[in-house]
């Protein structure tokens, strides 16, 4: 099994957490999304991931032998979870099961998306939006998405985003929360949301999956 | 039951098909997203839906009898299949689910959201975007995921999305293309998107859910 990411793409980190929860040991292959223009706009990458983004995940088909190549980080983190079922990411009751799904996908649609790579690349280079305007574009989409999660986990957190026992929301929340940390969104009005993420990353599958803990990262 | 929607929310939209698909039904309120404002950002309806967007799915738990509120249309609709089997949305097996859902999730994280009205209002109104640069935004991520998604009909659709029966692929599909087809993208590039969608919009399920077939529909 191999996965294609970058050590800062918030979308591998979600699919590194799950791997380490689960203990499924895989060949992590980096795919520098920066160095001459972004090695997954090269063909060798674009011809597993035509969408030009990480992460990619490369595995056998079980019954068929063939290559299953998978992408987008939620559906490849469902592939995992149902392959190996003990210690669940989701919840058993249909009913909660879905109130996990929807914080998962609140980031996983609504934050990320809009504060992806290609987006702010786009932003600069055809809309020539300075770096002002692009800070507070970035700031904007994850005040918005946090406003509503915040409402979630005040109602449905425990220890962690859903109850006492991590779930896939938790694996989208942390990277997330670290990507706003990054570009220095102000948190005091999530205290759930930190508290939550303090959890998590006390746990040794966050922290191995960690964007400074992985062999492609460059630290300053 | 009851759903809040809106006649062009694409979300709603996919909500609508799985609804028409297990023969369910809700009270459909129409939230108008673009009168007095917008109606999403009333108190009336936040206090639903933190994220000002819909669908809000609201419904009783069959167990405790309390209000449950969904919101996120995937995950709304992977509820809706799970109470009601019958007609899965997804396939069977491991792998192919997964194939599934990365089609689904390439619509909703990569291409919907970065189309979706409020990302249009912030270029407007707080980017001072002119019209013909937001249609090139809006034709761009459309373009960047149908690139893609079109590979990935070549390689796993039959008569749909994947293979020969409806799964959450169609359900994501066939808004989209809707909403492209009103933003005037060009579709030629994209025979087998074409070719699905016109296949789901034969069945009354996905007819009795287009846009304009709804209540609140405004038709000029």
């Amino acid at each position: 099994m191999k996965l294609y990411g970058y050590w800062r793409s918030s979308a591998a980190y979600r699919v590194r957490i799950a791997l380490n929860l689960k203990n499924i040991q895989v060949e992590h292959i980096s795919v520098h999304l920066v160095k001459n223009g972004g090695q997954q706009h090269q063909s060798e990458y674009t011809n597993m991931n035509r969408q030009e983004l990480v992460p990619t995940f490369v595995t056998q088909d079980e019954i068929s032998g063939e290559t299953l190549t998978l992408t987008q980080s939620l559906a490849i983190i469902d592939y995992l979870d149902e392959l190996h079922s003990q210690g669940s990411l989701l919840p058993a009751s249909i009913q909660d099961k879905a109130l996990v799904r929807s914080m998962a996908l609140l980031v996983a649609c609504d934050v990320h998306p809009l504060n992806n790579l290609s987006i702010l690349q786009y932003l600069s280079n055809d809309l020539n939006i300075d770096d002002e305007a692009k800070t507070k574009w970035y700031h904007h989409w994850v005040h918005k998405g946090f406003i509503a999660l915040e409402a979630m986990l005040e109602k449905h957190s425990g220890k962690y985003c859903f109850g006492d026992t991590v779930t896939l929301a938790d694996l989208c929340l942390v990277p997330q929360v670290y990507n706003a940390n990054r570009l220095k969104v102000p948190m005091e009005a999530y205290p759930n949301i930190v508290r939550v993420w303090n959890a998590c990353n006390k746990l040794e599958a966050f922290d191995k999956a960690l964007p400074e803990n992985q062999p492609d990262a460059v630290v300053q």
